[in-house]
């Protein structure tokens, strides 16, 4: 960078240039870079200071680059933005010579991240929307699969595979709205505010977002050129999804590993030493990407936080967990997909545990209901009961006793007893809207199947305007 | 509980029960319980399981305790829902006893959080209403003053106060519009959830919702009952606004280092020892505010991830979080209020901050567009007046040896650069969306100051909404 | 306080002073305070500044206030130093009006909360040893009782029940071990840097420390009041011990859920409305505290960070981590310890988890070492074996065509591999330093019983200094 | 892989095998689990279990693999230790095919970390010093320079540059201890533990941990092959480095931001569009290193607790963690060292600011001590000069009025307090240990110097250990 000795008087020592330049993570916005200069170039023709001709010769130049990845280069050129103008300076002088002409690395870079950032949230969203459809297909077709829902990790009432499949859909559908709304504060353009207070240059800041494909203006030059809060709506939505997913991942280990469930071999390993094993690895890895995402979050967050003024070069190390955070969420949801399709339930081991105990406040709705009883004295009567059952069987004897003990008028027989605490017949008597009633569950998997519909119908259009913009960005008719 | 010695053979230990009990935090969230009870009393009553008049007497005796704060008593009770149903089974026992039939901790504690975090979400945003409005202004009244804009934390270029304010306004209401959207993933309600799989009794959640003022079902009763997910929105949320509260305050305590601007001696302390010092010590305290939201993000976050299933006790722990982060925020953006309307700009000193160096870049665009000559060689040329300029002050010898060197065809004169270089009229000359110039500040302060209506109206509906549901809840009438 | 009103105009408004004040959380440090200014005032004295009998009047004024607790006050005394100072000049004019006398807030702060840490690290050690020993008894007794040792949640290979225990104790004593090395950062005295750059007063620094119980004096002024580094000792210490006590916690858990131990009921809740649960939520809570102590770190790092110079009101906020941490810890661990001896092992249902597959690698061991034939080939073989068992059930036909398939020129029989397989056996035949060997199990527990009396007399040293300080510094003829 | 086809049915199809493998990090441990795999086969060696020729043939193939970098290779070959196997298996059939035997890739790679690790942060360390050792060469030269000591960033009281540069040494030697604290957590070797519970072979583990330069075992074997507790020390360690460093950059950055210092060109940049800006880039960067320390550590924290057992995947994923921040540490250390000899004070701008008003608390303890009166009045006086100072300068009459009003009965002359405040005068009266005085820096800086001699001497020793085992590794003779 031959203008850095105009202020200054000395290069920058290789070492040094290589630990403060952002080369080694601005492959990522290499191609928004591009484009943004291209549109500004247009800008410059339109201010009447590009020739029409240096313009074409400079779009077709910055066309060319688009097609080529970025090479490292040499990290004294600081970044990709200079390396793009380095490159426009020597393909076509007229234009990078005056490529910085009205236009700041400080508003390039934010709006570069901010496109970028916008493409890797809508492939998050897409693989995420597949998610919840293998999800919902898995679910209408375990809606009747008798299967436990637990608290504290135990069986706490009989419910349906199909149920228990619906809630991480149900949870994913809610993280997919924050993405939605943190893609929202994405969607905002903060170009031509230059490096921090805007420009003398009669910049057309609403074309210009226009052609870079976003749906406003951030106007206030300052917060354009240097707030970097969109990042936290942006990590805390991706949280939020590899939240729902590390539970998930635990739910399927944890029940895979008591036999309740299996998945397909390809998602498992063996060991190198111990021969019998059949480790869940995938979903292993899986779950321990919130962890990854709440690391990004702390990184960025404490990065961002008490800085005096506009832009600092601090800014410019956080920007690499968005990337990885997008990549790594989208990586995961994605190989998540495939499994779901592979799980077996162990139907007869899952009604197993949905065994008598499992529905003992039936039991106690309904002494309540049929013996007009409190239902305290009730639940207190079907604890004795549980646990009578859990340290050494039931017997008539005993119901009859926990009854006169606890002063219900009800002479309870073992079969009465068994039917009303039988899996199948809870489950279909389940009442509520939400339940895990069979009928229920499908009815929410409808109701959850016409968000996906209008999600994947945001995402396509969101897809297309981003798409339109590079279509668009280096036709030099298009002024 | 006397329930307990159902299942389980002993009492639980003074010193275990206070560790594992969250009475401790509880009072929080009394009164949505005792809410919250109070309109299940209904619904047994719409169901026909409670008489009219053990209801009239269930609720008369809820709505007094309401209007009592809640006696830490015995942590043997566990939970603020054992503590309502303990006083019910004595104020009125068939009411009482019958109060968690078709109702479950899992549910109800997830509705109270819920409820009041709506609650304090509006404070908070009450709040920070406040604070744009005194930004706003602050910023039309500074509209005109001018103040250097920093990058690096060095003048970058002439601006005015105004626009240094009005950008962390234009910042804190896109906060607040994180806030709106968590508020909406908080406004679901998930009573009738029961434990995890619903009821067989015929609860009407629709119903429930509208009493306790929620605008929407969260149906899926798993979700309902144990997720936590809508933590991940509101904290980060909070998160988000302490960020741009941390940075303002950086900022103001920068400036007020440098002499650039003084703020009231009743938000400065002294030294106890050493007598000179005026330290601003608010600004430093709320500085730390972004700190204390990511340590709750982590925390919560932490906790909540990794669960198998449905509710575990380890989401009882997160909650406090909430409630704290949502009290330090509302009172640090409160207390920063009152300090903004006392700001006082050394409007000297700022203006010989602005001084020839800071709007180096004019005489550069200057340079280009008289000249001809690429931006890139004018900026290097410029870059070396500045330098000069820094070093031993400026000659007019020295800006034509300059021009000379970097081949550009002009006679500077220090006057003809003077007048360029003038910040009043940078300032006025500023031309695009955004930019300082104090007309566009004044813009932009007006369409902010629309948001800002806006945004007050929605609070006021959201709280009026609130308010009617405990009007309603003891009306034993309102079924 | 009246001298504010020196430099400053104005008093501090209440809300103002609230907000800032570190009242809320000073009664932390208020004893503290006090015997940092009792050892200032013989200082004082020492130096000539103060005579006997003032001397005696304000330790005597100061050992009545030590004995009652701090009340909260005026927060526009802004802290602990403040209230004290304002106690003493009302009871002792002479010594209060002169206590600020080459004494700062800094100093005597950063004093204070090294005193009130080590105190707080000594508890929280003593906890976490008398948890070790409990691992260590049960080790011991149970060194014989067969239980799985799993990999990725599944059984791996057949160990005892004393060996999973004392695997815990091993990993509480390396956290110890960090709490020894943090204690010593600690240890550190800072008593006397005064406000930043230390004092024209001759004050004796390595008197100070010796009479507040410091092994070392902290030299640099600028360090010893200003820096907060001990605190990332002491917290990741504390954070290292919560790691392991959360998967303890999370160990016992998911094997209590799955039947292969039980825990007495007293550390068990039930469902307000599901009457067979038996939550095990001690220990729900108990694995929640890595995630709180994550919580602080963050918060306290995030906190001190990119601190310019010396001391600063951030700080201040910082503290409360360290003791809410602290007292965290300490009551996990101590509620630990006494579940430990309650701990029931289902032996039958171990034994049966140690079935022939858990032991697989002994028979690709065998096959090995008896045959000649590579390991791999062996343990590809044995693969086959188990997912035979896993899947119909072992018969010797299948166990021939096995070793044919895979070239082994073995004629395996079914009660040859049973006794390879056998769980009791193979635990026996541990040959190495640190198995699961019974006689190994119970020579670890002699090592680490050898750690604990070197840790307990260690505490019990420091516990002595501690209290020595307090005994000494009211005493007026201790000079 | 062939043997997972033992166990399982399908090979991995590539995607998962990409996401679930830790190749794409495992290039960071290559050499180290080559080094293991050559004493393992030592070991199987000296049990009988491999000729002396197949041993010799072994070991030849390893160390030439040992010279070349890892491949990236198949993922399905899931991670380094199958690569390394596989690669012997085709060299050395008879090696490779039993390199399993009696050796896991949960006590291996637990080994291979520990190793490699600790070749990192004793580069850590090295490069740590190096800075120490540049801060106390600078610390002498400037032990005179007058300079201001601040507290909440303003000037509090006279003191040196060289006293502000020590203070930054003394911070990092207290972080070379906790790194010297968490090598030795490091330095315990888990090699034999095998899969978690030991090996039925006599395998000598004091032997291979001697073999593999380390200075104790890890006795217990589950502790040995699973717990990555160590994390926590060696993290911490370097998050406390860091906040140091971030500490001193934001303190260099604020005083060139105000004039009071400057740095090298060389660690500047200047802006693309703003030709006078002179940006302290190194220094941004390098205070953000604090954050990316943090989000590790949150990453890691989170990611290994609550862990039921023994090894378990989602260790893989945590370590990354460890090398990234190692490698940024150590880089970020050593650019700081070369920027330190370039620092430049503006002495007359830094004496400047330590003029009249900094001093104030000198003129407080004259007063006090001169005329008997107590500090706290003087303070006040003083506190009420200091306003006068600052509002309108100082008048002998001025000086008269304050001491009426406040009721001391002195007659100040402005020569008399000029001579009391003037900063060299307070420097070098400065009478305590650890203070700004030039002697005492002196003296503090040969203390420190002390401390850096015995760091270099154990870490050149821990280097040869290291160095050592490579040598002997591959020595077919070394048995």
């Amino acid at each position: 960078m031959t203008f850095r000795l105009g202020r200054l008087r000395v290069e920058m020592p290789r070492d040094i240039a290589e630990y403060t330049s952002s080369l080694k993570f601005d492959q990522e916005i290499y191609r928004e870079v591009i484009v943004i200069n291209a549109v500004h170039l247009k800008m410059l023709a339109r201010l009447g200071h590009l020739s029409g001709d240096t313009l074409a010769r400079g779009l077709s130049a910055l066309r060319e680059a688009y097609g080529n990845p970025l090479e490292k280069g040499d990290p004294r050129l600081e970044d990709v933005h200079m390396v793009v103008e380095d490159y426009l300076v020597k393909a076509v002088p007229e234009a990078g010579e005056n490529l910085a002409l009205g236009k700041s690395r400080n508003d390039s870079v934010a709006t570069a991240i901010r496109m970028r950032a916008k493409s890797g949230a809508l492939a998050l969203m897409e693989s995420a929307i597949v998610l919840v459809e293998a999800l919902l297909v898995r679910g209408v077709r375990d809606a009747e699969t008798v299967y436990p829902a637990t608290t504290h990790h135990q069986t706490a009432a009989p419910a349906t595979f199909g149920f228990a499949l619906t809630h991480y859909a149900s949870r994913i559908l809610s993280a997919l709205n924050s993405l939605v709304r943190a893609y929202e504060e994405l969607d905002q353009c903060p170009q031509g505010a230059v490096a921090c207070s805007g420009s003398t240059l009669p910049i057309d800041r609403e074309w210009l977002a226009e052609q870079l494909g976003f749906k406003r203006v951030l106007a206030h030059a300052l917060d354009a050129s240097s707030s970097r809060d969109f990042a936290v709506d942006i990590l805390s939505a991706a949280l939020k999804l590899l939240i729902v997913v590390s539970d998930m991942a635990e739910w399927l280990i944890h029940d895979f590993t008591q036999g309740l469930l299996d998945m397909g071999d390809e998602f498992c390993s063996t060991s190198s030493i111990m021969p019998q094993k059949r480790n869940p690895v995938l979903l292993e890895v899986a779950r321990t990407k919130a962890s990854e995402a709440l690391g990004e979050v702390v990184r960025v967050a404490s990065m961002i936080q008490r800085r005096a003024g506009g832009y600092v070069l601090d800014l410019q190390q956080a920007t690499p967990s968005i990337w990885r955070l997008l990549r790594e969420a989208e990586s995961t949801v994605r190989v998540l997909s495939t499994l779901v399709g592979t799980l077996r339930v162990d139907a007869e081991a899952a009604l197993r545990r949905c065994g008598m105990e499992a529905g003992m406040v039936e039991l106690a709705n309904y002494l309540t209901l049929k013996y007009g009883i409190g239902f305290r004295r009730a639940h207190k009567a079907c604890g004795k009961i549980a646990r009578i059952l859990a340290e050494k069987g039931l017997t008539e004897e005993a119901l009859l006793r926990v009854c006169e003990e606890e002063g219900i008028p009800a002479k309870l027989t073992i079969g009465e007893v068994s039917e009303i605490l039988d899996p199948r017949r809870i489950v279909s008597n389940y009442a509520t809207l939400g339940s895990a009633n069979p009928s229920e569950v499908k009815r929410m998997v409808e109701e959850m199947g016409r968000r996906v519909m209008e999600l994947r119908a945001w995402v396509s259009e969101n897809r297309r305007m981003l798409e339109a913009v590079v279509e668009r960005a280096f036709n030099a008719q298009a002024l």
